[in-house]
């Protein structure tokens, strides 16, 4: 049984060589200067970034007092369940303690990041003074820092918990499943939380600034632009890092889990069972290697992508990387594989493929529908000029067409997999499309890291070419966020996919009969949960918006000298705000996530599986319409004012703002939130299959 | 095998009686005056009614020039299948035969209706001037026309081709799917080109009418308006009764066949089967009866809101006749299937009452997710002070959580149906809920036609009075069709459910593994259909919309004293670009719905259980959604025209204007379409399942 205990030990360490490749990443990026102490515009740029900064670490401070009560409660239940257990029926030992530890790894790939991401906001805003290139550097930098620590510490974690196991872990792989549920609970809150807080910040920075005080975006006087900036660190670097944390450590685990399952009960009668041509312990190492293949991939893609020339074309640059990264991943993955399992790994190779694939075209198909360069998001912006009813219309119909290419392509991909390795084949090629996220990721997080920086160029006034080369990375980013959208989107699909067969695997069923009134029952609840969790999130994001108006709008009532200039904003007052409601109000649609598999399964097992595939349904397509219409909305806006149609201040801009609006909790909060609830309700009801009679 | 045959002759004389009853009514109802000819408002009204009624037959006689054609086509493509066959499968003889003559029956009923209630609405806005309850008393008599002509034209149908198979019906039912499918077919077109017709000329005449010229709705000088009239009848009446008469007759069919599959396989062994304690014959003719019973039980309730005092409170008179026929339905059907079986009738009772009481429950949560009187639409309206953006969102919410209890309806009906009486009783549930068809139709078409008589009022200037009088049964009507709608959207779940579980039963899968990556793939695939169907209606809106918009300004422009009102416009040239763009618009649509489950069909049988099963699930889950979202909109608009938020006019309303805009295609084109789609595959499947290997 020892066999596997060598790649063991060398995915470990490459886990290990991604995360201090990610520290050396970070004391460069550091050491680049946030702006001289002693000019005035450095230490504006300083003093605003400090209190992103300070605004960030305030939000995760709350949401960990959070997050701390329910890991601990979630323990207790966890150790209950172990020792005592229910109609003598117990969950798997120690998987309490799994769960312990994937919830702290992911926490804490989420609190660097977002140290990180501060720390790049001001610097990056600092460098684009001299040139475009020395701020795609460091925004790019931190983002890299983000990919390979989410990588690292997921795959260490996940390698440190199966090897804690010793000889018995191919006995007591349920453990594992504890350390992804651990790992998608935080990705929950990390997901809702942060959604509502960046978008009742921004509705709230843009409703009474721009619309009411006519101000600027970005002014320094508004007192909820700094909540707003402290917002795209907590939606779109912590919530996004965390998303793909829980997406890439359940598609392992879920390999091995279908790995172990489809070899086990032929192994048991004494001989030895083969998935794809896999005998059991390579089956579920197989995993742990390509993971480790992938991350010396994205290595050399962030390589790639911060030594070549970048000045010409910075979209280039990014792009290169990921592709760079993929061709090598192909071949590194190819040779892994060879050299471990010779040609019985072709299979998995294959699988692995069609999931790289996948990935690519889900993000061209994203691409195409929200670029402000191609069709549908101009024919958006022409409906505009009929008016704000009309963009809707338009918007909704362009977001609910886009669902055709991911769905196809997903459904491709799964027979494509399925056909090459079985159902393992399917959580292979969800791992396949994650296999680069150290790079991929990287490219998502720089969005965000330039978007600040362009807002911090703003308001501590770097001058006019600063502003307008930050906005250029701004526009780049805003194109790699909506690509990385769909690309955790489709992985999310994937992931939840494979779990969802390992529980079928798992809880030993037969099949999953649609016929069956439960069955269909099952079915039905689990696609109206994404409708439910969708309306809860963007109610409140409603309600926090709400408050965060009101709380503006006193500012500029009662602080004298506010909009002269004279007077400062109380700023972390709006941060306090968005930071307490986006808290508030991720609790409910997170206990109901949690709960409701739970009390299902208890009902009946068949009807959970009925349960998953239905939820997996809706929550994808949802997702997707979700992102791709928000996207869409936005850069019709965007295309808007670039001139077109009457350019900014036209009644077509105001049309469009207004499908902005609708489409900004669209995209940054109920969509996204969606891709966590899918992938969760999957690895809950594999924790708790042992309580579900038969 | 004749021991059914005195019941099926009993089940035509009711359906005849049916029709003689709405016969008399039609009679009654046309004897009333439209207008004195000497008076000039007496010609006024008989001139705007007569182009309401000319507009809509010539809806009518384009769609059939097109209905014709396909209906010729699809009988071709039957009769080849049946002589020539693929791979040596054929389909039963006839059933091209039973596809025309459903087509015919389901084109019949949807034409009287229309002709109807076109006669309805002139003298329903001429009796107004008198009294609101002989206004109130034209109209309903005009739904009760529609809805027992939907109801004795499907029975008597159903019957007719049921006893025309002589003694082979049991080994020959399949012709029956044929006659479904032909009824199917025709509201596909009926739904979504009525839905488009109906919605481009609302928006067309709104927004050039009111919006731009500034004239008030219902204003004779807009060249739009007599075209937004005829689509009144156009969706809402006769779109409406094609669904129902679809719903009807496939819940029909699925019990029957279910109850042929249930008891088959035993009977084939020589031994007796039952199926919920029923023999075969009596599991074939029990769905006979209960429809009989249920059409006395309308023409009773129709008698009751016909008979008793109505002056003080209308609404309480529509919904008495609902309730009184549910009541009579429990005790005739009791009454019946005792007769008929004995005991051995109780589960199959239950089962029907399951079914009745989930349309009531689901009746009264639209009415509350819709109402101007609840909280979700006041909710809506209250955002509307915060701009369109927040309507928006808030209205998408309202609608997304406004699916929990239509979905937890039909599980627990799903359930207790299948307690009772198996796979059976889903379908008897599915007939228990539309047994009272007949009235509850009535109701419905009660809407539409009060809606129009308040627009003729206005145009024809028969003064204050008479158009208060006419806006109060408007408003009535606007409840009764916003639960209609909720009704047709359940019973379209259940029937489609039945459908679909017959279609397992017929195609003699052992069940429907979700598990496999075929059913996989076909569930998502089934689930995308609706998106992208969906997609495709509200874009159509948009496009006809435009057509429209364009004209109307036109003649604004060019038709010189338009607007003092000394010249026509041309009303019949909107009428004709409303026809053709609704008839061009419904193809694709239409093509798609019919090829796919064919297409996937052939390719993998179980894997079109899984389309089937998904774009259930998908389908009812948007139409709910859009149907309340739609309705909650439109009635938030309603509550800030009624004062408050600051009233007609205000930023409020403005904003709530555009949030009905949006709902408009919403709850009239694409949610009604989606509940075709599913019952249409379903059926599609059905009749095809020869063809498809196993």
């Amino acid at each position: 049984m020892d066999m596997d205990v060598e790649y063991l030990w060398l995915g470990l360490a490459i886990a290990l060589l991604a995360i201090a490749f990610a520290v050396y990443i970070a004391v460069i990026m550091v050491s680049s200067t946030m702006g001289d102490r002693d000019s005035k515009k450095g230490r504006r740029t300083r003093w605003i970034a400090n209190q992103i900064h300070d605004g960030s670490m305030m939000f995760l401070r709350k949401e960990y007092e959070v997050l701390v009560g329910f890991v601990g409660i979630m323990m207790a239940v966890l150790v209950y369940l172990e020792v005592i257990g229910i109609n003598g029926e117990h969950i798997e030992k120690y998987t309490w303690l799994a769960f312990g530890f994937g919830a702290f790894l992911s926490a804490l790939a989420g609190n660097i990041g977002m140290r990180i991401a501060t720390a790049a906001n001001g610097r990056t805003a600092y460098a684009v003074r001299f040139s475009r290139d020395r701020g795609l550097k460091i925004a790019f930098q931190s983002g890299a820092v983000m990919g390979l620590c989410v990588v690292g510490l997921g795959l260490a974690g996940l390698v440190i918990v199966y090897m804690a196991l010793g000889d018995e872990r191919l006995d007591r792989l349920e453990v594992l499943y504890g350390f992804g549920f651990g790992a998608s609970s935080i990705a929950l809150f990390a997901r809702v939380g942060g959604g509502i807080y960046t978008k009742s910040a921004d509705v709230g920075a843009d409703l009474v600034g721009k619309v009411e005080a006519g101000i600027p975006e970005d002014d320094p006087r508004n007192p909820a632009v700094i909540a707003d900036n402290v917002g795209d660190n907590v939606g779109d670097v912590a919530g996004m890092g965390a998303d793909l944390f829980e997406s890439y450590v359940d598609s392992i685990i879920a390999a091995m889990a279908l790995g172990l399952s489809a070899t086990v009960a032929v192994t048991a009668g004494g001989r030895t069972g083969t998935v794809a041509g896999l005998e059991q312990i390579e089956a579920l190492t197989v995993p742990i290697i390509i993971a480790s293949a992938g991350i010396i991939a994205s290595i050399l893609g962030i390589l790639f992508t911060l030594s070549i020339p970048r000045p010409g074309n910075p979209r280039w640059a990014l792009t290169g990387g990921t592709v760079f990264a993929a061709i090598m991943m192909v071949i590194f993955s190819y040779t892994a594989l060879y050299l471990y399992v010779g040609e019985d790994g072709y299979n998995t190779f294959a699988a692995l493929v069609t999931g790289l694939a996948a990935g690519v075209c889900i993000g061209f198909s994203t691409d195409y529908f929200t670029s402000d360069h191609q069709l549908p998001a101009k024919s958006i912006a022409k409906a505009a000029t009929t008016g704000s009813g009309t963009v809707l219309i338009s918007g909704m119909a362009v977001g609910m067409i886009s669902v055709i290419v991911p769905v196809l392509v997903v459904c491709i991909a799964i027979m494509a997999a399925h056909f090459f390795a079985d159902l393992y084949g399917i959580a292979i090629a969800a791992l396949g499309m994650l296999s680069t996220l150290g790079v991929t990721l990287a490219t998502d997080t720089y969005g965000p890291v330039a978007d600040n920086a362009a807002g911090i160029a703003e308001m501590a006034n770097l001058g006019h070419k600063a502003r307008k080369r930050a906005e250029d990375l701004d526009a780049i980013g805003n194109t790699t966020a909506a690509v990385g959208k769909g690309f955790a989107i489709g992985s999310a699909a994937l992931a939840a996919l494979a779990l969802f067969s390992a529980y079928t695997e798992v809880a030993n069923l037969d099949g999953i009969n649609i016929v069956k009134p439960e069955v269909i029952t099952g079915l039905l609840i689990g696609a109206l949960l994404p409708f439910v969790f969708s309306a809860l999130t963007m109610n409140s994001v409603g309600r926090a918006a709400m408050a965060m108006v009101q709380e503006v709008r006193r500012q500029f009532r009662e602080i004298k000298g506010l909009m002269t200039g004279r007077a400062q904003p109380d700023t972390k007052r709006c941060v306090a705000i968005a930071t307490s409601a986006a808290i508030r109000e991720m609790i409910l649609p997170s206990v109901l996530v949690i709960a409701v598999p739970i009390a299902v399964g208890i009902w009946n097992a068949e009807a959970l599986g009925g349960l998953l595939a239905g939820s997996l349904v809706t929550g994808f397509l949802l997702a997707v319409f979700m992102a791709n219409a928000g996207g869409a909305w936005d850069n019709a806006k965007k295309y808007i004012e670039a001139g077109h149609h009457g350019g900014k201040g036209s009644a077509a801009h105001k049309a469009a703002v207004v499908g902005d609006t609708v489409g900004d909790p669209f995209k940054d909060t109920s969509g996204p939130s969606l891709n966590i609830l899918i992938k969760l309700m999957a690895i809950v009801s594999l924790v708790f299959v042992p309580l579900f009679a038969f």
